[in-house]
């Protein structure tokens, strides 16, 4: 079982515990908020990509790939009118380094959405992700 | 637009940028990993107990309630087999004070369920979301 513990402060603020981790998530100061931390609705995407980064770097290192940079950006637009849910997310997936195989990638992202990731499973039910991977500066 | 960019360090270690803040998320250490940050599948726990109590301290204060305590746990139970999703979520808000109004808790804890929190309205199309309320030690 997983649980997390958010302690209210002041204002927007709350103390959370995780994984016997803390940190403090917050409303932005134009939200009328502190902003002591990020927003929540932001840590969905958040989640994400390091959900789906940690099984690709898993994959590509039981490939035997080194030496190379990994980085993920995921993005959302937001519906206009409450709950203000997100319309769709972009999740890109940003690889660096010459030793790298674009068919050895896409099976390693394959497998983390359709396999491995447990947030890409749940979020993918509320809203659409579209996925880029780029290689080298270069779309694959 | 909301963005998120995550940046893979080393081993399962990616550093997190949201809102102008910074974070890191690991694997656990029986995991394979380092623990230098909590799980990403926690994450979405966290982000619902902070999005729905954001809103009923929102609420509440409107109310003109003051001077009181104010908690929220999340838990989920996982999947056995991958890609191991939240089976259910109990979602429980623990409140202290002697001035609260069951009914007005009851009120803010509604409204933000079926009107404001995005996070809610997005997790519960991939799970169920128990909700116990609890006022000064009994649930209400």
């Amino acid at each position: 079982m997983i649980e997390t513990t958010l302690t209210w402060k002041e204002r927007f603020t709350f103390l959370t515990e995780l994984d016997n981790h803390e940190f403090v998530l917050d409303v932005s100061k134009e939200g009328g908020g502190d902003d002591r931390g990020p927003r929540p609705k932001g840590l969905l995407l958040s989640a994400l990509g390091a959900c789906t980064g940690m099984d690709v770097v898993s994959i590509l290192e039981k490939m035997k790939f080194k030496d190379f940079k990994f980085q993920l950006k995921v993005s959302a637009d937001t519906e206009d009118t409450h709950p203000m849910v997100f319309k769709k997310a972009v999740l890109s997936y940003i690889f660096e380094g010459e030793s790298l195989k674009p068919d050895s990638i896409k099976k390693a992202v394959s497998l983390s959405k359709d396999k491995y990731c447990a947030v890409s499973a749940m979020l993918q039910k509320a809203f659409e992700i579209e996925v880029k991977i780029i290689l080298n500066g270069e779309e694959i």
